[in-house]
């Protein structure tokens, strides 16, 4: 246990290039355990969220970061968060994840959630915002627009919304709207106003058409910012047939040379991921989400996956946490120990220098990001 | 080696929430070969299902039950095997077995297989039963039925057959027929209508249209007991590429709050499987049949990527044992250990709390089948 | 570490069925790194391949053949590379690889390669031929065919393809043109035609109709040889989604009692040609060109999937090594220290026996291929 690797990985200051506002409101155990899962609540069920790999992560790895023993229950737990109060909460859960850089997510937060200036204080990070691309339509929508002037407007909107100082990147969430088997052309001016006509005709709302969606996936290009994509695991809204990010090749192919795409959470198509990553230079992946799911314990064998034939340049840190600060620190922890567990095994099989498992696990976990991002100098 | 989770499970009684008959007659090489393997049999081919891991596991595990040594060859087990007699020999697998409870899928069976009734007294243990519907639709094409009838005809044969004594689930094989990739919609009268006339017009026989396959299950939440769905491995009739079933993720939104879905076998999607259980209140998997084809040495494996993030409320035990008596001992054996090494490991690297570790391994190994099936006090 | 399965597999001269030829020029860095990837050079990325598990297993286990430190610099090992000259180099890793049978397919070579005489040379082995079907088919286009006398042409130009002395197998690379999710049944003359003209009249080239594909599949049933496939991963041409080798069941169902079908790579859908393999008697796989790509480290752990359920008889041992010598040396450890690992720990924990243990590994290492391919005695 421990050696170099780990404390390599324990000093640096992680990216975590895609996360959400987490709750700043008081939690019972139901609004707890209602955070804690992707299938949400099942009141009556007698299934408790805490009976899950997470669960039991958070009564391991988080009661200690509130004074309490190791595997406290879970009425104990929410007894010593509601007595320390949510900000103390989220100031040690944050701070104890270590992470100098957030890219967040401002398109999705749970109620009550922090925004990323708020965010950046508690963790003693810099933030930076990612901009959901479908948000942006769904406000051009509801703002009003005619369907000729949907396309331009979209376009319009989304340069403005990533000109606001702090954006570093853009985000679509295509796997839970249309999945990837799309046609991967760019949509003519002419498909996408009737495609707005039918989407607005019908009054707007949630952004699911798959000639919308391709018009979103290449304003991503003209924009010319990094592009996030949802891949895989969530909530009950994927189909997760439809998100295999291989469907996305041909579209890959058309816009080689553009933008980077970052594959998001991955799980259970880390394979997959990996695959593109390794046949398309502007391709990059992380496995966030998953890695707190899972827990520390399994986190290694999803890295593992993840990077079997995976360029080191092209692996990156994200905890996904949105929700409870529980998440900030888990993603951390189980992306720490997975990785060094995994790298120092190959160091001490002799498979792997010791200078290049410490510059991998620097590469992963901060500086692969920071090329992708080209943060700002001081950041 | 060993340990409190290893007691405890080796303790337990076991409940096979998903089985099937084991064979009375005397079997030879040839003959038993043949229903060792998913693969049948390939006569001349030189190739025996004894050179597989499920035939290593029984030249193993199973040898010593018949007082062999350990890796005794094929020919001595049979041998060995026709010496004791099929009677004696299915009592000592089915009592290593260690089970409280069998649920019988007497819808398939091979020739001369035990009925639940003989398999309960064999195994000491008691024997419910699990009406598989498309043999209950072949049943009513097959007695006559006009294509209008059709529909509540096989409604009313299969209240008939699920509320005779002891039966307490239904079962589809919808993946061995039309895979999942179905309209979620319940077909309407007339729609079925249609399909029926189709398929009795062509003689009936095995079904196979998905009108009727939706009909199927669409009946099954009708009757409100629990649902058994075949997922993933089986014989060559799969077709593999259309069993995912995240394929049926739009029928699970239609149908939640209604009956409780079981996903049988899984492999290789277990980690599908887990998502949705994961997401889905109402859906329940287990790794049957698989257990005992890959062998209790990677049991453990195929168990850790179903868990990854599963409820633990969701995971339940089968054998899918059928044909051989060996399946039953191998199956539990498989379960047992490869459960029982992953939670001890979690607990000696002080990642789950010990009784938190045996309180999960009851649950898998027999209580969450207890909550989902409601059997009756005494069993 | 070590034994005697180890032992075994150091002794055996492996069969490997499916190589390419290694190319005869000198390399430098560029050149170097653009044959390492299946991503190909990513000028300008600032991203090496050599910064990959592959990257890591050449300075790891090849620097040392070329009498450099372990983990040496990716410049010096060039420098090293140059300075014995590409002749050198390529008969230590050739001979490294202890190899006695070398199955070249020949419809793919990189600039410069050997051709199979040569490469059977420096390894000192044995080398046969296997003939890639879409090269037949495009070399037919080119010479000039009326398209109704395309179908005989094609079958002509194989018939006499396969007749030379040598040849064992044919290949088709479906996968790459069409992927497997095609019509199982033999198209009809007309069909053939038709296809034909339109893809004549398109001035030929690279096949991909689907029609024609199909085409190529049936004339591999005829002409009776063994039919290797490729399954999986490789360079960006793949769409992996299309590659599943489950989408060709109804083929195998239709083609069974013909010809054996060897599935090639297979990664990551290793499990999906395990089933196959297991069901279906003509299937066999290997998980070349996987092995070097994911290193000797991780190979284990494919292996161990791609087993799961396989019979013994059906697993092969393949390099796919195509460009740099360094794949040969690196195929074949990786895939020595992989299966030798994995089966030493089975007879460790006295699930296998050891005699089992080392007749698995001969079969695998270079048995099973003997079998299918049905060398000449002398080989």
């Amino acid at each position: 246990m421990g050696g170099p690797v780990h404390e390599e990985l324990a000093a640096l200051r992680l990216v975590d290039h895609h996360c959400h506002g987490v709750t700043r409101e008081d939690l019972d155990l139901a609004g707890f355990e209602a955070l804690l899962s992707e299938g949400g609540r099942w009141p009556g069920s007698g299934i408790s969220p805490f009976d899950t790999p997470v669960g039991l992560a958070v009564r391991r790895h988080c009661a200690p970061l509130l004074d309490l023993p190791r595997h406290a229950p879970a009425e104990a737990y929410l007894a010593r968060r509601a007595e320390l109060g949510t900000a103390e909460v989220n100031r040690r859960f944050l701070t104890a994840a270590h992470t100098g850089v957030l890219c967040v997510d401002t398109g999705y937060a749970p109620p009550g959630a922090t925004n990323p200036r708020e965010l950046a204080e508690a963790a003693g990070a810099r933030a930076y915002e990612v901009v959901r691309l479908e948000s942006v339509a769904e406000a051009v929508a509801a703002r009003g627009v005619e369907p000729d002037a949907y396309g331009d407007a979209v376009r319009a909107a989304a340069e403005a919304a990533v000109r606001r100082p702090g954006v570093v990147a853009v985000k679509s969430v295509a796997a839970y709207r249309t999945g990837f088997d799309l046609d991967p052309r760019r949509p003519t001016p002419a498909m996408v106003t009737a495609a707005a006509r039918h989407w607005l005709t019908a009054g707007g709302g949630r952004l699911a058409d798959p000639v919308l969606q391709r018009h979103l996936l290449w304003t991503a290009v003209d924009l010319g910012l990094p592009l996030q994509l949802h891949v895989g695991f969530g909530d009950s809204d994927i189909r997760m047939h439809r998100v295999d990010p291989t469907h996305l090749t041909d579209w890959l192919h058309l816009t080689a040379g553009t933008i980077p795409v970052l594959l998001l959470h991955c799980w259970p198509y880390q394979r997959q991921a990996a695959y593109l990553a390794a046949v398309f230079e502007q391709v990059y992946l992380d496995v966030g989400l998953t890695l707190h799911h899972v827990g520390p314990a399994r986190a290694r064998t999803i890295l593992a996956e993840a990077l079997e034939i995976t360029p080191f340049r092209k692996l990156l840190y994200s905890s996904d946490a949105c929700g409870p600060a529980e998440f900030y620190a888990l993603g951390a922890l189980a992306f720490r120990q997975g990785l060094a567990g995994l790298l120092r095994d190959l160091v001490d099989a002799d498979e792997m220098s010791l200078p290049d498992a410490l510059r991998i696990a620097r590469w992963a976990g901060a500086e692969n990001a920071r090329r992708v991002y080209r943060f700002p100098a001081d950041s």
